[in-house]
């Protein structure tokens, strides 16, 4: 047992946050300030490239690919990378400057690990470029799609193409006007055992019957410019080369997909907690009421007493699943995986909404990225299982393992 | 003791249930698409004032202001308005219809209870029409609110007038167009004892001076077309007349109003939650994983129980607190008014959390109400008065009371 | 709606605390010295029974008995007796004084309900007279009986007599050397559809073959006199008229015994919490550190202010479901009884944990009920149904009932 | 970071858990049927002397004490004994035959840091040895003792004596036959700062005036045969030699006692909750309502999930407070250790409550260690500070930290 980062680590902290506190820092005012105007709605904001190309050339660039996929990226294993994910985490609209950004990563590491050359050649390339976006088309309004077998989108072979057909939504991503291609999840052997009925395939966005029906809000919030998409798929037409993998391989790519997904979301989800926490200690010695300054209140005390705890462990527990994956891989993992998945979010839930209590009216409004991590937190309570499936799951592990004494 | 409703009040829900049966059922569906819309935003619904004539010719209108005030409006107890406000917390938008929205009933009880003749001719009468709106000026961006000595805008007379400087936000009602007519809490008296140093003063929203800087957004929504506003006040100059009740009095009117004015928000939280636990209970029907209906699941069953039971509990709080303010007033009801306004948003929040979450995709997004009532909810934690200061109030009221064997 | 307590009722609670006040106030330190002392395990306290004669004379007896059962009681309704419930929950031992103590009351009920007139005489009248007690032998150690289809006692009919074997625990009441008689649940039809397998029978505690093998403790307390035995029946057997109802009514018999039972539990743990808080809001006055004053230490507000939010919700839910079982019967009160049931325990373990909390060692160890009454509530969270029992029982109905808009 | 076992540590688990299946396993029952036979109070066990002469012989003897102190022990880090600690939690009681149990291992730790030769020639060598046991009087009844400065004991030279007046309970230890001393705390100079009034003085048991006055129950448990004692101390005269450290260094002797006091004891706790988390998974495997095995309910599933992420999160917490402790010293490690102290006990409860729901009747009676460990984590929420005083200073702690941006 070693508690303290690397050196390697340390390093990268350094310079991420040198970066942060020279080029973001000057101009995340001016960012929220055009992210919040309705009129900007679905409009990229237009630093963002030039931001861009100084992260790539400070090295900071790809982070999250491990390297197993060799010199796509500087290599970084897990643990390496949490302490980064939860930096960018207290900016998340930052990740994308760094190329760190969801769906995107998910969608990089399917293709360096499943994608043929040609699949690689054409999508993976300009994604770990940065030079366009993507999306991840699973979910579906008329399934619960927590249950990944429910999934009913159809992929049909037809001569050399596949011809899809169904609903998504909350396709991240999908409303970003780089988003360039989206990885649709389907059926393509509905009379397969039901792990096997599953696959992949790629979709080019502009390619016709795709159509975004609607974008979606998450508690109000529309997450532009990246938003997420409720996309109609009626006879899509793809060459049949378009397939991840192989047919009836998507519930695998799945799994294998939503590990390093799930832990990224985590350590972020620790870096917004963390801008919580030193958001409301900062508000305790600005405010007074009944004659006391907020800090002197022991209940505004215990709240970040409690949050600070709650975060601790949680981050502790985010390192020791990334860890695990390193050493043992994301299968070894798994219960772990499960375990940081239901408590990150929780986690950051609490502590955020105690931060909302205590800044107030500042708090609740516009004036913070509060009320904006708060949605991001309460949907990854959702998004990647809902609490419920993983503990479903994790429970049933976890009996097969203590239950016979 | 007797838990049923009164005969009267078993009359008026009903009438108010038919009246939504016919009137509402039919077009929300418009009314939703119409205020999600983008476009729309600070717009009014075009049909509104067509489906408030119906109200008022049906007799459900004004039900919220006391019989105390002679025949400005049905004259219900507290008790028996409870159950109305209720059903309308189920839809909340329709509580203008029957003209029972906040911050408009508050201002209209100060009126009737403090107004002048004159008073009451020009701002009265048409907020009880329901000709105009109106919005309530008290929170303050520089100074923690909560405790409303802070409040700091400064009125000074000045000749005939008096002359209001200051900065106000959270204005609940400032950004609807039909808002005419403000209340504005500010300091006349500095230098008098801590609880007569504010007074409260009638300001048209077209008094040169008035400027709304901006609409802020609740946990993402911004609650078109009512908004919050942030309001700057520069040399803001009225007939000094417009004073309400006298100077050094702006404490005094606060308490008074604030007492229904939160017993209103409780019951409409109540139904709020109602329409959570409705809406999950239908969704355990219709939904399915691994092999299993949402409604075998224990702890969906769980979810529902709980929230059952809480939800049974804040309204036997609310209508007991409303019973107590009938029979002895809002002063000696003082206790219980604070224990449901901190038990009902927190309660609300337990369950349209739980609505959510098995709701999926469907509870997070814009389909139904569960994330706009989550806001709401959530910011009622904070308005009129946080949590925090409730509890600090009545605990030291229950140690008076208790702390003595 | 009314919310205050009838004429009747506030003058049996003024009797009753004036009884309290001159009667038990100047002996409980005496009681609880006797109860603590280890060397008085299952010793019965030598002035109970005079304690029990003045209750008797001052009429202040059987008040649990509703008056559907004749002049053997007062004849109160549920409704008039939950506050004199609660005001015994804040002494739980003087229940007995008053001739109120479970088991015996349910015990009474299920004889002045379903007893032959043979075994009204035998068991119910020295019952309501005082001079004996009784035990209920339901749940058994093998099979998870919160259950009750599961339990597996068989009652066999052997010529006149029916033979019992079987091993029963938590049999309360078992170990007072004044326990005459236990009602027995178990199998007499093992064939029959599961809920007419079952049979209660009643069995003098002397009958041979019925062996205590064993006092249980509740969380480190042995509830002494009264005690939770652990019993043997080997071949036990009683008079075949000693069967109550039928064969196969068991569990009929059960569900009726069960409702009154739980809301009396209930009534009285409103009582503990209520002396809890009144407990801890003392405390606040008398402790200091830091340089403060308990009850100026906002968190220690808080955690009087959310205890008397509690318990006003769970003792105006008692009282509702109370009212509905007066009006409209048990079974219709089903659901209501199942609420209360899962909140009271609940609640009073909160308000309790925080008052223990608050006053420290002395809330942790002997000097106060605060322990013991800890885990009667805790225990409560389990006996009568387990709260995962109720609320699966309940969510059901729930569904039932809201799942078809 | 490495979130592994070092190979030392590894292979002591091992060991210990190897002597644990040899020796313990097959006389626990017979250790539990003595202990809770209330016809052996404040007797010890025979065997135990045997079972420590084992444990010491196998050189798992004094694991606690670091590597700091020399020789007298096997010099472990922190960080090295967690792990075993956490074995030994599992079985509380086996902590005395390791020589590892409260409150001697925090007397041996002052005693060899602070002691003179003299002091640790008479009294740390037979508690290193095992021959004697230890008590320590720091809580007093009459006042707050959370806030030590508020300890009111006087100790007075009078010659070459100390004489000690006051009245201390909570002496944990205090009961045992084998206590022979103990170590004091009191005023010797009431007139300095409040941080140096404060001293920590050797008393042996059997000195005139040190009366036992009565044991203490813990939610119902005696903890035979060591207790809780409430002690008197009348003209106590001690020689001057006694004194630890120095007059008026008891408040800084008690900060360094408790740190390392602090963290054994959340190690334990993470022990008794893998025991509950254990038992509760087994449990699910033997039982079943309503047609369903336990383990089958979605409910019961989230209750070992929950259970597994806290204990996870709190073993981790533990963990890295040792390893601060290790490398940075007591000191620096404050905020981490007030962290893992308000953590693991709280943690401990949730997990033990969920079990004995889960087991029912047998998980709140006196067949399993769970109600025991129930009351020993229900005290760990106040014995060694509170969790409001913890997070008090860790709040304020934090405030400093995070409070300027």
């Amino acid at each position: 047992m070693n508690f303290e980062y690397s050196n390697r680590s340390l390093e990268l902290q350094a310079k991420l946050n040198a970066f942060i506190e020279e080029h973001i820092v000057p101009v995340e005012a001016a960012f929220y300030a055009f992210q919040q105007n309705p009129e900007n709605l679905w409009k990229r904001w237009p630093k963002t490239e030039e931001l861009k190309q100084k992260a790539k050339e400070a090295g900071l660039w790809n982070l999250f690919l491990p390297k197993e996929y060799g010199n796509l990226s500087p290599g970084l294993t897990n643990l390496e990378y949490a302490p980064l994910a939860e930096i960018m985490g207290k900016r998340i609209w930052i990740s994308e400057i760094f190329n760190c950004s969801a769906p995107d990563t998910g969608n990089m590491e399917v293709l360096a690990k499943y994608g043929t050359e040609a699949q690689k050649q054409e999508w993976l390339q300009p994604l770990m470029n940065g030079d366009i976006r993507s999306a991840f088309l699973m979910t579906e309004p008329e399934v619960a799609s927590s249950d990944a077998t429910n999934i009913e989108t159809s992929i049909v072979l037809d001569g050399d193409e596949y011809v899809i057909n169904g609903r998504k939504w909350w396709s991240s991503g999908g409303m970003d006007s780089h988003c360039k291609v989206a990885i649709v999840m389907g059926k393509t052997n509905p009379e397969a055992h039901r792990h096997q009925q599953q696959s992949m395939i790629l979709v080019p966005m502009n390619t016709p019957g795709l159509e975004i029906v609607r974008p979606l809000s998450v508690l109000g919030f529309y997450d532009s410019p990246e938003g997420h998409a409720e996309i109609q798929l009626n006879n899509v037409r793809v060459p049949k080369e378009n397939l991840i993998l192989g047919e009836g391989r998507g519930f695998e790519i799945a799994q294998g997909r939503l590990g390093p997904g799930r832990i990224h979301h985590c350590m972020r989800l620790v870096g917004m907690a963390q801008y919580a926490l030193e958001l409301m200690s900062q508000r305790t010695l600005e405010r007074e009421t009944f004659g006391k300054k907020f800090y002197e209140y022991s209940s505004i005390r215990q709240d970040i007493a409690q949050s600070q705890c709650e975060i601790e462990q949680a981050r502790l527990l985010t390192l020791s699943a990334a860890d695990k994956m390193d050493k043992q891989g994301n299968k070894e993992a798994k219960d772990l995986i499960a375990m940081i998945k239901i408590v990150a979010p929780n986690m950051a839930l609490k502590v955020i909404d105690r931060a909302i209590q205590i800044l107030g009216g500042k708090g609740v409004g516009p004036d913070t990225q509060l009320a904006h991590y708060y949605a991001i937190a309460r949907m990854l309570r959702l998004a990647d299982g809902p609490d419920e499936v993983h503990m479903y799951q994790l429970g049933k592990s976890l009996i097969r393992k203590y239950g016979k004494a």
